[in-house]
């Protein structure tokens, strides 16, 4: 039986975004249950949860540190759509990752803003094919 | 002479780090001045100055891109000073490093922790022998 | 012709990945024979031939050094096989991942387990399609 | 309008990518145009194009910093076009894909190697396509 | 009052790396208590705890983990002295750092081996002045 | 008794740093000896001593991979020792390194630029208190 920490962890990831929290824990759990735990408890159930800094900052500041990574990809498109969840527009996730030139080089950010266009492109898409009533 | 960007560079960058910015770039132009004039100009004197992120947001941003690079500690604690001065509470600053263990695991963290800190006891220790009048 | 270092550094290195360790040094031959060399010679023909540490222990730290590392994501498939291959098991591997997440963050980590559950999915299916007599 | 730094940057920036460059820039320019500008004008208007490096030795620089960097593979590919055009031959570039083992081990070198081949192919492969009058 | 978790943590940490665990916890809770929570319930307090893998193998892996990193010094002298408490002979530290050479090349390596060294010379400095009953 | 690719290498050696390369392996060679034999061995008895690239291209080259590495300082300032030996001209090294802003952002290369500094500086010193007949 789930924690309580992992309940609250779950919908703090869920207010993040939305149903991929369920789909992405879901992948990593069916690998090993103890990494999927530890990944709601720790960052959501406790860390995120905390109203010291509000979450659009928070999700900024993560875009900016995947983007500085260079190789998180998955996870920065993950979090490109959390920033967009929790308040940010489009144009200030990319000035965030123009502004991580100064700090990672042109070969990061160029990475992160292709893959942020990405996210873009899957949530247009995803609306031109919705019934418009 | 320099440009009118490198001009409003500086004006910008002093606005972030106060006088410790002219003695970050004049070490610099003393051994390379090509160096200094697009450190000035570029994150300065252009991007930094657009208003479609303010400076707050900006500098904790890069407080999370350098905490996670782990190798960047002289910088951290100049934008450790910068996102003080452009209005975050230190407790904010420790939130966002604290975060940051989620994408860059304990030892970068851990790092940027001690060198907020060794920040924040500069500025205690600057107050400590000033005139309290 | 080949170095003796070279035909003892193939053959520690098939006794790490089985077939995939021709078929591996092939392809870095085909395109510049110097680094293949190097690759077999190096840390297969002296390096892991050394019996201070056990390969079981020694391709655990490999797969931890790899993930930690996070673009280097073909070569730790390489070298998970190679944990199976010198005695780990699955869930030793999947712990090891997981202890990383501590060292460098859940993106690596994430990645990691992924790239395992990959391998995993290949010894499974190969193992499916094989006869069993 | 186009800055003056703008025009001769994309000229250097031809110089050394062909039209890859125009391609290139208009995919970034697509989805943020602040980011394509400061590509253009930064590195190609003004660094590249100061004559105390030759453009040989630069694009060899760039191609072992993002060798050793190991998540920059397109913008690799790029600057292995690069180099090709400014002078080197294609084992040149090998070697020294082969010496940042040294300073970056295995697995970012043998991304590398690979990234080089596939582009030493497409080369081959288009000129084989081309008609031979 | 500290969670179950966190005295069992520290009940860890302390059978690793001795009394330099609650000083290393004690100079991070100073700064920011809720870090000092997070590092001692999460990795010691539930990590570590697992029988998966052995403690020696744990600490060998981390110790490769914080080579490739390059950047983790500090947090390496202490997986040193955590490898040794746990049952690792000094040879064999030094050989997994020299295996790391093949995954991050010569600088991580070195710089690790002579962090390495500092902590074996801390213990027998420490051990001369002992008194030799 | 050292093996002919041994000799070869510290002669190698040698000649891109004069007698700092004994001090380096003899300091590594104390610590760990099996470390000092690939150090000399592989890079410098093998690698460098290949005549593809010519060696000022090569130390440039691995200014370049340093600097983007962001934790290589003391490597670093030995090999812009290397890059002064080997026909480099001050202004070539510092432009490199402000070449790499656009691939590792300012701060890696402002810590190169600084060991740079570090490197002119000690010869400097050491050519004033030195005898001027």
């Amino acid at each position: 039986m789930p924690s309580q920490q992992y309940v609250e962890g779950m919908q703090e990831m869920r207010s993040h975004f939305g149903s991929a929290a369920d789909q992405w824990i879901k992948a990593i759990h069916d690998i090993y249950p103890e990494f999927a735990k530890i990944n709601v408890e720790f960052p959501f159930g406790e860390l995120y949860r905390r109203d010291i800094v509000d979450d659009k900052t928070r999700e900024l500041c993560t875009v900016a540190a995947l983007t500085v990574q260079g190789f998180a990809l998955p996870e920065l498109k993950v979090h490109v759509k959390g920033a967009l969840n929790t308040g940010s527009r489009r144009e200030e996730i990319l000035e965030i990752i123009t502004q991580m030139i100064a700090y990672c080089g042109f070969p990061g950010a160029t990475n992160a803003l292709l893959a942020a266009k990405e996210v873009f492109d899957e949530i247009d898409n995803a609306s031109d094919v919705a019934p418009k009533s």
